[in-house]
């Protein structure tokens, strides 16, 4: 195992720490890259969040999260995306290598999902000269189907990558194992994806039978049913070599254990089976 | 509304009614079209309920369901194919439309999906030429992707209709509005059915914001976010005009209602938003 290659998504230990205490949690494990989220990072503030990451030299493998475009009126529209490019001056404080993007879905009474979708494409449209400008490269990140209506309406890697083909060659994808393990395409488009040099982030947790909640069940790695090795083969086929990033939301079972034992064990399963 | 164009799924009034007391209730209501399941049939005899159908006139719009073929050792997977005979004698028994297949997931241990969708594909040819001979198309149910690990590999109408194609001519799919309303393809995929002449059944439920339960919390049409009229739009320009076959799985709300309040909940919404 290399631990260069691990990265840990702050939410992960949300259930003990913020930001402060997670970074010396990991540093004090050799791990040396996280991806926090907005609210950490504006719990102790951006400057401080951003000195903290540049004195540790830290590598910051995403922000979390940009996106949530749509909504019912003009108005919730603009206000997201100038919500969204404050996102990207964070990330560029940070140094992030890219900023996350979970995109929304369906606004309150809607159940117009193309023009949902459309809303989507318009939003990252207003934004990526900003971003350019920023040197924050974006990550559309495809989020699972069963989240299409409440979080995020771009729900395969296909549909994500012919978004990113539309908005040019500045914009990529995050590749997360939970929300793509089951798609029967997913070769060809992480090969796709490779090509295009789209890969901006992997992610990692597992599948867990029974999944008991949709949103906050996620497992720890070699507790699902994904095969997390046979991922990162194609990924790193694809030309990514960057840090695996862990990202785990649990309410009922990691969130509720001492961050310790949550690092431990991620650093234990990500030599064993990821 | 016109309510030939109706076809109740038994899984719907499960909470109350057994098959006879199912149909008693259809008919009551001038719905003259059902689709049972297996255990259903069995409770009350494939003779029994092959009666009832022939003696009132109904129109069985499937037959719930084969399946389940992936196993891990050679003989779970002959039993399996075995079943599925059985329910295609039943099927036939019945004179449904189709048997409708819930392909089934990972086997127990595994983590390797390509080799499980193998299985499926072996399992279907094993029983093709036995389903001929008793005339009874298959359909193919495309599952939503949450269901990938436990209970359907077949996760896109893209994927099931390849699936198809393989097979040949004579095996087409199910589309239901749950399992597929997400998919960014799914215009273009209700198309290439319907040229096929692969699309056998129609299912309609509603997703619910939120959604408490992977498989259980499914929702009365018009309570959740599905454009269910824009769906039958496509089904039908796309040359299918069988009936609309109501099927939800709802363990906390409409299984908990007599199962008159639900089918008087189903015709008004029928004739409403589907």
């Amino acid at each position: 195992m290399d631990i260069e290659n691990l990265s840990i998504n702050l939410a992960t230990t949300r259930g003990s720490w913020g930001f402060a205490e997670a970074v010396e949690a990991c540093l004090a494990r050799g791990i040396r890259a996280i991806s926090p989220w907005r609210d950490q990072v504006a719990a102790i503030g951006l400057d401080e969040a951003a000195r903290i990451v540049h004195a540790n030299g830290l590598r910051v493998t995403g922000l979390c999260r940009g996106g949530m475009f749509p909504a019912a009126t003009p108005e919730g529209r603009r206000a997201a995306i100038d919500d969204n490019r404050r996102a990207i001056d964070e990330a560029a404080a940070l140094g992030a290598d890219c900023l996350v993007f979970v995109v929304g879905g369906l606004p309150a009474g809607s159940r117009d999902l193309p023009a949902t979708r459309r809303m989507v494409e318009d939003g990252f449209s207003a934004i990526l000269d900003y971003a350019i400008a920023a040197e924050v490269p974006l990550a559309i990140e495809p989020l699972h189907p069963m989240y299409a209506a409440d979080r995020c309406c771009v729900n395969t890697l296909k549909q994500a990558l012919d978004l990113a083909e539309r908005l040019g060659p500045d914009i990529g994808v995050a590749v997360d194992a939970y929300h793509v393990w089951w798609d029967p395409e997913l070769p060809e488009q992480i090969a796709r994806a490779g090509r295009q040099n789209r890969i901006f982030a992997h992610h990692i947790c597992d599948w867990l039978v029974p999944t008991n909640h949709l949103l906050l069940d996620r497992g720890m790695m070699g507790d699902g049913v994904i095969d997390l090795k046979a991922l990162r083969h194609m990924i790193e086929a694809a030309g990514f070599h960057g840090p695996q990033e862990v990202e785990i939301f649990s309410a009922e079972n990691w969130w509720k254990k001492p961050g310790e034992v949550v690092l431990d064990t991620v650093i234990e399963r990500f030599a064993t089976v990821c």
